[in-house]
């Protein structure tokens, strides 16, 4: 079934292929009365643009984006935002070879399966150019829920991790790695260029937090915050895990070892909310938030398209092999960063007004 | 916001306390002129019942399954069936603890925060009970859909992992853990029960395999397959951590170790399918099936509910520390065994019947 | 498709068959820390009963309401609410005429041609015993909108109308009818007994006002408040036309007839809503309400069950008739005003929360 | 709550203002592999276009679709569909007096109220120019349903009925009207014109027909067929009341004269469907379609823009009196006969595919 919706009452719908005219979103159920303009959206699509450095694709996109409705005067109408990209970059190059044969780790064969027959070009609904949108919805997100700062950086690329007593936050827009440790980001040059120039492909990890996030936002049973944000990230193109707070390391500790021990607030500050001692649970407790920072951690596999032969078969089911020679990003886990803060954005948003709804 | 609903056109609403009167599921959506009655579903909830053995909890439950509605002379009616297990051993014991003070790892400080009141009584809404419900729909999901077998183990208890080696699908309704390596089990006999006296308690991770499912279930960019089995899983009790296929794995391997290779239909049995040579993806490619089998991976947080004191706050923000008495699993993670099977089940049965929505 | 649930954040599920164990509804999301007994429920539900007098069916059930979960010390947790009601009077009759047989005007032959086969007894899920719920969860309902007063009343049986003249609120309740006008209901005990004497029965028209409905519930496009309504009250057994403020009336009207000028406020009461000198919108402009009565009517057939033959034919497609013996109601829209209340109830109070979600 | 996404399965959301620099809409969820060109969708646009006649608003807009996203050479590809339309004569005029003031039957006073400002461009979102991509999406929705062919036309302008006796089908498109009887039409023009001269309006009565819908269609309890054809209709602008089959008339009915008697299939054609001998029901029984026509009737209220003044408020509180200059139709209904077609179409496509997705 095809369903391009997300959200519950904050809802955005995407369309658009990444070779037809345009990709777009539409965001509905936004709070009347917020400025909103097209110079604040730009930025966070020009963060993930394409083309920046030899670290990610080629394809050069200005990825302009015009509000098209729900914005009147300079502030949100209540009605729904239509946000919209024109595709610049469509290369009339020869799509023969992907039409008729079956890209494995792509939805090639998987959208034939379905639908019987699929647009071709570029990757057409599946590519990854249609996360542009959630980078431009989630900016408007954002703007719902101004008592949270979201930041999203790659912790991991093949493997290679950083360095947690080196963590610098202002160093991850510094490099093209959204990476928070320099020496790593150092590392990271050779290694990612080494792939890229051996045709080959690398995966990444990619953490998440979010804070300010107040109590008491999530649901308890189905629709808990973890699990929207597990559903959310999985959704991200090349996302194959997900863990919040420990994650797999929990299922590893002790009883003792997990507990997030509480201690009564600090006197000085007049906050009566608990001070927590530890953050394993990643700030959600019964699919509720418990103020603590709200953390995340998603695996990108590394990028399907290589041009590093692999065999397969075409349409006609008859035996053939592969490579992909486009432009395609060494590791689709730096552009997927921004899209990883854009969906957090939009899952809280979603929740802090159906927390509103519920108990005012 | 209360979101007590799963799934989107096979659509389980569960209610019901821990101590309260009874625990429930309305499963609705379901295809009529099933053969379905107490007697089938009943054996799956025995797999998850406590008290079996003193791995688990002690509570006696019969958990005896009525069914109230939705089902004539033996068959679905197409209407909602009301699954419902009265609650019988509700100790009558002293809440005033918990009722007072926020246990560690539990939802008491979330929901109090959220809701400004809970029903402490064991643990109320969000005691793991509330699963047994999704055991029961799960079972009739599994009507749904009987072109698929699915079948979860547990993989590694406590760090300590099974031998894939030593697999044995025999085995693991064999033990008391639900483990294929017989080694391992009795392993973790010792160290559970260790656990369990020392007033401690594990992680666990399972595993889950779905075979027989076509290619093509599922949906292009929200509502993905892997997406929605993530956001399912994660929304089990004490769940932290997702992954499909090769999860965080594949964020470490090479574009070319990842691909998994298509090969020709093999030409005698008439199946012009494609041969997959790996299933790094576990069996999911742009969020659509692909006819192997859909493999993911669960954590386990360790039980929260521990003998060991933990510190904390009661609700007045006075510092405090709590000890949960009662009776709990060592290793929630085996218990939960049986409710994955069960979201597998049903968001493999709501997708079959989304795509056939769509695609006839 | 089986679809039993209604709302889109405060959702009421119903199941339950007229013949099986139980109805029964479960309400979710409703705001937490909401006084809730069943004493506060059960005089709504006896309303309705029936067996009350000559004038509606003689089925003696006693409907007696109990909350199962999401109450816990007299208070809603925010948890689902589960409303049961234990069928009682379940005559062991002979059900083989209407097993076999399609009775006109009822759902029997729709329901076969749907699923194939159906719950006989009692209607099974199409009786007009599932609305008994509607009003059960109407009743939390209405506690969820405080500030509203709800009142429906029948204008209309069998064509012989009230003379708003006489229109005496206090009326309404003195009667068997719901009748405002004392001398329509004079005539109405003529009508509706001759009817019941002939095995014949009647329709009726029931009127609905809402007083005290805020501006601004409500939707601009989709999911607006007369179109919820609308869909509401259509969804009620036995209705067949809807009409929001002069409805069809409002065909006939010209647009300075229907206008419904505004006037300031009234200087001396602080409150600084336009003061309307008419509703012909029935409270609802855009979809949106403007804080006057919210009023709609609502078209019930007559009773399909009949002692007089009707022509039909048997499940083998052959010709037959068939007269209906049971107890019944000879005139149902009687018994469907609390129904028509219940619904406004419920579908005001979704719209409260979606308005606050979204607009704080 | 802005709520702008119709249908269950088969889904349309819409955005786009009066006076933005487009509309348009999102069609998710249809079938793949139907043939779709934007030389199809167009015709159905232009019978709804304005400017045509002096019977309608003289805006002259050529409402030109595009097709922007999910089809690839001629057919569906079962990704979102957009459809989109420019906004071309966006009048360049003096929009203060009715930023100001509110109009009454208009949704300005209660978009303020809701949301603290307004669009007021044309009326916004509020406009009827919305409907248009109704049109278009409906137009898709036919494709969904060969089965099936809707006609409606109007039955009542300004209280002046059609005479059954002279229901000629091949006429409704012949006039300017849609109007089934050529007597009516002739005096209609008198009437219509009369009322634009004096600066008045007049409402209407739509009447639709949808033939072939087969048995089975719709939901037992909510989600029933009429009741979401209720709310469909009444969601269009301007409407105030709907009935399915014989509506309101149906109250004034006995039971024997509102049964619809079944017979014996005719032997001749191998079709064992049950011959209805009547239709007071309009092909709906419990919700479900019987295979009869499924019929309905539309109320829609006089043109709330008229020249004569009327009295209002600004949004000041302060008295006023507001007449609506610009170029508006002297009776919407006429325009809106197409939009209740498509809504039609879109509420059956919707649940084919529902009961597809449950009965296979």
């Amino acid at each position: 079934m095809s369903w391009n919706t997300f959200g519950r009452v904050l809802r955005m719908t995407t369309w658009g292929e990444s070779h037809g005219p345009a990709i777009a979103c539409v965001l509905d159920g936004c709070p009347p009365g917020i400025g909103l303009s097209e110079g604040y959206i730009q930025p966070f699509l020009d963060a993930r643009r394409p083309g920046q450095n030899k670290f990610t694709t080629q394809r050069q996109e200005p990825d302009a984006v015009r509000i098209l409705s729900g914005v009147f005067e300079g502030r949100t109408t209540g009605t729904p935002i239509s946000l919209q990209i024109e595709n610049i970059d469509q290369r009339s190059k020869d799509y023969s070879e992907v039409a008729k044969s079956y890209r494995p780790g792509h939805a090639d064969y998987a959208y034939d399966a379905k639908y019987g027959f699929r647009d071709y070009r570029g990757g057409g609904r599946s590519s990854a150019r249609e996360t542009a949108m959630r980078v431009a919805a989630g900016a408007v997100a954002r703007l719902v829920i101004p008592e949270v700062s979201i930041v999203a950086y790659v912790a991991e690329i093949g493997g290679d991790g950083i360095d947690p007593a080196r963590f610098d936050p202002q160093e991850i827009a510094r490099n093209p790695f959204w990476c928070p440790d320099p020496q790593a980001a150092k590392r990271w040059e050779a290694l990612v260029d080494g792939a890229r120039k051996a045709g080959s492909s690398l995966g990444a990890v990619v953490e998440c937090v979010a804070r300010g996030v107040p109590a008491g936002w999530g649901a308890p049973v189905y629709a808990k915050l973890d699990a929207e944000l597990a559903g959310a990230m999985m959704g991200i193109n090349a996302v194959k895990g997900v863990e919040i707070g420990d994650g797999f390391g929990a299922a590893r500790l002790s009883g003792e070892q997990n507990a997030d021990p509480m201690r009564p607030a600090s006197s000085d500050n007049g906050d009566h909310s608990p001070q927590f001692t530890a953050n394993h649970a990643g700030g959600i407790s019964g699919g509720i938030s418990t103020r603590q920072p709200v953390t995340c951690r998603v695996a990108f596999k590394p990028t399907s398209s290589i041009l590093t032969p692999v065999e397969t078969i075409d349409s006609d089911g008859q035996a053939t092999e592969i490579r992909t020679k486009g432009r395609h990003d060494p590791c689709v886990g730096i552009r997927g960063t921004p899209v990883v803060e854009a969906m957090m954005a939009l899952v809280l948003a979603d929740h802090k007004l159906l927390h509103r709804a519920q108990c005012g």
